[in-house]
C-alpha cells in the first residue's frame, strides 16, 4: 500500500464545531472544466448613486429619507424576515408537522458613506468604527434576544443585492440550527477536556503555521483543518472572548488591522473584489447570559465561493447536498496560495 | 394578538429527517430584486456532438471510446473524488485534527443516447431502464459498500459541466454526514412511535392533499412541510420500501411516469428546462444489510434553485450558512403554484 499522501490520496476530515466530516480529493483540481462561468463583478460602481437606497441622503422603499451619514447608519431592513410582532403558530398536532413561534428583527448596517468602497480599502480607523458598532449592536439586542447574527454577503455571486458596503444583523428569539449545533460541539470538548475548543485550536495552529494566513499578536487567521469552501477561513482572537462586545479597545484595532490584511488578500488571490458570506459568532445572550458559556470562544466564518479563479466557483451541490461535503484540494495548499500570490 | 396566518406571519417549521429547523417568512417574497440574474439555459443542444466525452462512439479524457450505446452507459469519472485503493491516514495525534480514510468508487451513467433529451423527455419504457440500472448499481455497489449515492445535478446553474442527460452514483466504505443523520432520525421515530417516519408522513400527505405535487397508485410527490428550497419536492412510494433494489416491475413502471409527470411540471413552470439536484436516499448497505433497517423508507429529494423566474434562484448564503435556513414563501403556495401553471 502507497505512503498516504493528503494532497494525492483522498480522506475525510472531522469538523468538530459541526460534528459533521468533509471529502477532501486534492487529485480533482486536475479535472478540466467546462461548466458554468459567472458574470465578472460590476466594474465601476460610482461612489453615489441617487437611485441607490443604502447612500446618504437617498429615499429608500418604505418612505423613510436616510440622513447624511458620515460613518456607519444603520437601519431596520425594510423586507425583514424576523418581526417582533409575529404571532404564535400555537402547539402542534403532529410531530411530523410542527412549527413554533419565530421572532425578531433585521437589521442593515452601511459601512460607509461612499457605495465604492469596501472594508479593505477603508481606513483602520473606519473599520474600528464598524467593530464598535457590532458590539453595540449585540449589547443592545443581545440583552433581550438569544441569538444575534451579524453577517455579510458580498458580491452578486453571493446573494448581495446592493454593492454598497453593508451587512446584516438578525436577532431572533431562537438558538438558529447552526450556533446550536456550535454550542453544543463546543460544550462537549470543554467537558471533556477542559479547555475551550477554539481556544485549544488556535494555540496547536499557531505552533503548526502549516494554515495560518495571517496573524498579529491577539488574532489569528486560519483556513481550517476542516474547511469545506476552498478559500474558507476562520478568524480567531488568541485571548479567551465570549462575544465581540468583550473586546478591548486594543483588540479592536488590531482586529481592524488583521480584518483588512485577510480580505486584502482574498482581493489580490484573483485580482477581483472577492466574494464571500461572512458572520460573527460568540457565546448566545438574553436568557443565556445567565448561564455558564466558557465552552464558548468568540469566532467569524469567512464562506468564500470561489475556486479556479474569479469566474469558476465551487459548487456545493448534488453529492454535497444529499451525502456531504467534498472540496478539490486541500486546506494546506490553499493556505500556500494566498500568501505567494498577495502583495 | 392577530390570529397566526402562514402566508402573513414568519414562523418555524421542524424538518424530521434532519432534526433541524427551517424560518418561514413568506412576506419576503415582496420584496424587490435588484441582485443576480442567471445567464438563460443553453437554448440549443445538438443530439450528437463529436466533442462531447458522453456521447456514443467519442473518445473520453482518458483515451477510453465509448460504445455505440442505444439505452443506459455506465463508466468510471474520470475525475473522481473516492477511489477503492486510498491509503489510510492512520490514527490522529489530536482530537481537533481528525481524518480517516475515504475509499469507494465514482460512476457516470448517461440515461440515454442523445444529448438533446432530458428524463421528462424521454419515454416511459426509457425511464424505467434508467430505474432498473439504478437498482442494479445499488446491489452491485451495495453488496460491499454502507452507502451508495445516487444524484443528478442537472443544469449549469446547479455545476453541471455537460448537458448529455446524465446522473452519478458514488460509493463510499463510510456513511455519509446526511444519510447518517437521516438514519438517527429515522430510527429515533420508529423507536418511539413504532412505524417508519416517512410511511406515516406518506399517509398524512395523501389525506391533507395540501402539499400534494403529483400522485400516483404508488407513488406521492410533495413539497415537504419542512422544505428550504422553494421549489423542493419529496418522492416517496407508498408501501414500505427499503431501497431502491426491492422495487417491483410495476412499482418501477409507475415511477418512471410519476418522475415524468413531476418534471414536465417543473419545466412547464417558468418555461425552462428546470435546474435542480437531486438524489435517492434508502436504507444502508454493504455490512448494514445484516442489520434491522425497518425504520427506514426510500425516497428521493429533489432541490431545484429557482426562486422567482428561469432567470432569479434563492440564494443560501449569510444568515443560511451562519444561522439557519430561510424561505419566502409557504410549502403551500408553492404547491398551488405548479398545478395551475402547468399543462
Ligand atoms: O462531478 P462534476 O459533475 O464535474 O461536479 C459537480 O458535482 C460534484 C458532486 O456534487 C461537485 O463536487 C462539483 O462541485 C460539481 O461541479
Ligand atoms: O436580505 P438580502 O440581502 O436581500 O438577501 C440575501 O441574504 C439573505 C440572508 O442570507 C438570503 O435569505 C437571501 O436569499 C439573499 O439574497
Amino acid at each position: 500500500e502507497a505512503t498516504f499522501d493528503p494532497k494525492e490520496h483522498q480522506h475525510l476530515r472531522y469538523n468538530p464545531l459541526r460534528d459533521s466530516w468533509v471529502l477532501v480529493s486534492a487529485h480533482r483540481m486536475k479535472r478540466p472544466w467546462a461548466g458554468q462561468v459567472e458574470k465578472p463583478a460590476e466594474e465601476h460602481v460610482p461612489r453615489y448613486d441617487p437611485c441607490n437606497p443604502l447612500c446618504p441622503g437617498n429615499t429608500r422603499a418604505n418612505g423613510e429619507v436616510n440622513p447624511h451619514y458620515d460613518s456607519t447608519f444603520v437601519f431596520e431592513n425594510d423586507f425583514p424576515a424576523l418581526q417582533p410582532d409575529a404571532p404564535d403558530p400555537g402547539p402542534h398536532q403532529h410531530p411530523l408537522f410542527q412549527s413554533k413561534a419565530a421572532r425578531g428583527v433585521c437589521k442593515v448596517m452601511c459601512f460607509h458613506p461612499w457605495s465604492d468602497v469596501t472594508l479593505p480599502l477603508m481606513k483602520k480607523e473606519e473599520v474600528v468604527k464598524v467593530i464598535d458598532k457590532w458590539a453595540e449592536l449585540v449589547e443592545e439586542l443581545g440583552a433581550t434576544y438569544p441569538w444575534v447574527q451579524i453577517f455579510e454577503n458580498k458580491g452578486a455571486m453571493m446573494g448581495c443585492s446592493n454593492p454598497h458596503p453593508h451587512c446584516q444583523v438578525w436577532a431572533s428569539n431562537f438558538l438558529p440550527n447552526e450556533p446550536a449545533l456550535s454550542d453544543r460541539c463546543q460544550r462537549a470538548y470543554y467537558q471533556k477536556h477542559g479547555e475551550p475548543l477554539l481556544l485549544e485550536y488556535a494555540k496547536q495552529e499557531a505552533e503548526k503555521k502549516e494554515r495560518v494566513v495571517v496573524e498579529s499578536s491577539d488574532w489569528l487567521a486560519v483556513v481550517p483543518y476542516w474547511a469545506t469552501w476552498p478559500y474558507q477561513t476562520l478568524l480567531l482572537p488568541r485571548r479567551h472572548v465570549l462575544r465581540i462586545s468583550d473586546l478591548t479597545k486594543d483588540e479592536r484595532e488590531d482586529l481592524a488591522d488583521i480584518m483588512k490584511r485577510l480580505l486584502t488578500k482574498y482581493d489580490n488571490l484573483f485580482e477581483v473584489s472577492f466574494p464571500y458570506s461572512m458572520g460573527w459568532h460568540g457565546a448566545p445572550t438574553g436568557p443565556y447570559l445567565e448561564g455558564d458559556n466558557s465552552h464558548w470562544q468568540l469566532h467569524a466564518h469567512y464562506y468564500p465561493p470561489l475556486l479556479r479563479s474569479a469566474l469558476v466557483k465551487k459548487f456545493m451541490v448534488g453529492y454535497e447536498m444529499l451525502a456531504l461535503e467534498q472540496r478539490d484540494l486541500t486546506p494546506e495548499q490553499i493556505k500556500s496560495e494566498p500568501t505567494e500570490n498577495s502583495a
